[in-house]
């Protein structure tokens, strides 16, 4: 049985997590969740030409770090599923280019981590792969750049903007896998939900209705309350985000305990960081899951945990265009000890 | 059995295409495809008023025409997987949000369609979904104002440039389909391939060493030559990149009759069109396989085809900071009469 309800995938054969690796930047470490990182950079840049090619070997060095911790080379990955905001996923696809392992490409803007589980663990489970490297990256500078203003302009942010998160997470998943592994459990694809919110810098705004549906999906395809989950970890609606989330939850009349949710763009920063709503981008909740709430579930802490990752689908075009910015979001429910 | 060999997932359970439609632009309806097309546009705006949002709405019109033959409404879809080549996939993900289907964002540059093929065959093969659309589009003039000039400058393009076709293509793949269904049975993962060509206009010599990578280990994992397949349906290589792909196999000892290779870029204008190379974008190879090669296939001509989408990972930054043009192409075997 790999199916149950409407939109998600059970997987009948869950496939573990058998490694993961983190990698930030500068202001990321410098963050309440700095110790859990595998990797903190110094600058932004690792000695590259371009950010772009910063966040290229950015993706590089995470995805090898997860390989090295599994003991696996380039040649026994057998596909990456992955993403990230740059117009036309160049980060990505560029670092899959290096590492040369058959490549998935996937679009669905910071929920592209999550996406890329649900949709790597559905290949594994269904028999078509053994390993599959999830991934996703984002960089503050190419995302500043690329959709909103060159950074040397020192633009000020509204009070409700996000900061993208200069961050990479990788997870190695494995149809094998020690008793104890964390393992991806089941999976839901969200709908593209579009409240009408335009302005292109109210992130939370525009991708708490999606989180919402998908989680509402969730509940509702597998059965279960938010109280069956030891956390629910979005990423990234940030402070505002969260609070909005909370409020459509109450207005449908679903329990959704705050002391249960946690925001992974909520958690990267500190508030005197001065980061306003919090984090975003593809690399937050990669990073802040491949790294504090993984360790967290090996250590015992959590055993179940609902990993929301959502997107927002603008393009600057669209934005510019007098477009809304519809969001969308991915769910993953990451078990300990579940063969 | 879903796996075979390195990158190739072989269908268990292989999906039934129980529908395909296709849209093109005024200029691909005069050319020598014309009469196979579902719908030729009179004009390329669509009565929208951006070029964006008229693919948006190509991509909305053709995906509820292959709904409407199948007989399903947006209710009955249980998930839309597709991209297109507007930064951020804004046609797609925006049509999925008009249509309300769950969606998986894919990007794969010019393979998109057939990345979609693979991964929804896989999720239906795998137990994951009942059916799933696959659609991807493409049109000349987002393309161009995004990735070149503003057409309003009138620049001449290169004789070794293709023209991106305003086209969208859309199949509808389900788990049950009659006896004589046309079936994808199995579908290669490729991997990034970079050659080193930094000509962004010279998609064809950027494409052609992954499908030639591509078409090597689908054959290799199946353990088949070209003369098994009726037919070798490459997208887009357009004609200089078709010679390259044959060189490149003579190179390699593999045999590739040129009697069984087509290319949808080659096929889709008249020589004297004026396109140069040929067409590509997304939606050439959708809305070429989803008319004639699929239609010809249901009236008996081909048996067993291969459908190889290729794409260049290029974005206008990577192409500005002089980086390469790395390719990527995924192939799928399309059969008839195989349950």
């Amino acid at each position: 049985m790999n199916r149950v309800g409407e939109q998600t995938f059970l997987y009948e054969h869950p496939p573990a997590i058998v490694s993961h690796a983190s990698i930030v930047g500068p202001k990321e470490g410098r963050g309440p969740l700095a110790s859990w990182f595998d990797t903190v950079l110094e600058d932004d840049i690792l000695g590259q030409k371009s950010w772009e090619l910063a966040e290229m070997e950015m993706v590089r060095r995470c995805a090898k770090n997860a390989m090295n911790q599994a003991q696996l080379s380039d040649e026994d990955v057998q596909a990456m599923l992955g993403g990230d905001l740059n117009n036309q996923i160049i980060a990505s696809s560029f670092a899959a280019r290096t590492l040369g392992i058959p490549f998935i490409g996937l679009y669905g803007a910071c929920s592209t981590f999550v996406q890329a589980l649900v949709m790597g663990a559905a290949l594994i489970s269904g028999g078509f792969l053994e390993n599959a490297l999830c991934v996703a990256s984002s960089h503050f500078c190419t995302a500043e750049r690329q959709f909103r203003f060159p950074l040397e302009l020192g633009t000020q942010k509204p009070p409700q903007a996000s900061r993208t998160a200069t961050a990479c997470g990788a997870s190695l998943l494995a149809a094998q896998g020690n008793d104890n592994a964390l393992r991806v459990t089941s999976g839901t694809v969200g709908r593209v939900i579009d409240l009408n919110i335009t302005d292109a810098n109210h992130m939370g705004a525009a991708m708490a209705p999606a989180v919402f549906d998908t989680v509402a999906a969730h509940l509702s395809d597998t059965g279960r309350r938010a109280e069956d989950y030891d956390l629910i970890a979005t990423g990234d609606l940030g402070w505002i985000g969260r609070d909005l989330l909370l409020a459509l939850a109450d207005a449908a009349g679903i329990d959704l305990p705050p002391e249960k949710l946690i925001d992974c763009g909520a958690s990267l920063y500190y508030q005197e960081q001065d980061t306003h709503a919090g984090g975003s981008g593809c690399g937050c909740v990669a990073s802040v899951s491949c790294s504090w709430l993984m360790k967290r579930m090996e250590a015992g802490e959590l055993n179940r945990l609902l990993l929301v990752g959502s997107g927002a689908m603008l393009s600057p075009t669209s934005s510019q265009q007098g477009q809304s910015v519809p969001g969308i979001a991915y769910a993953a429910c990451i078990e300990r000890s579940k063969v």
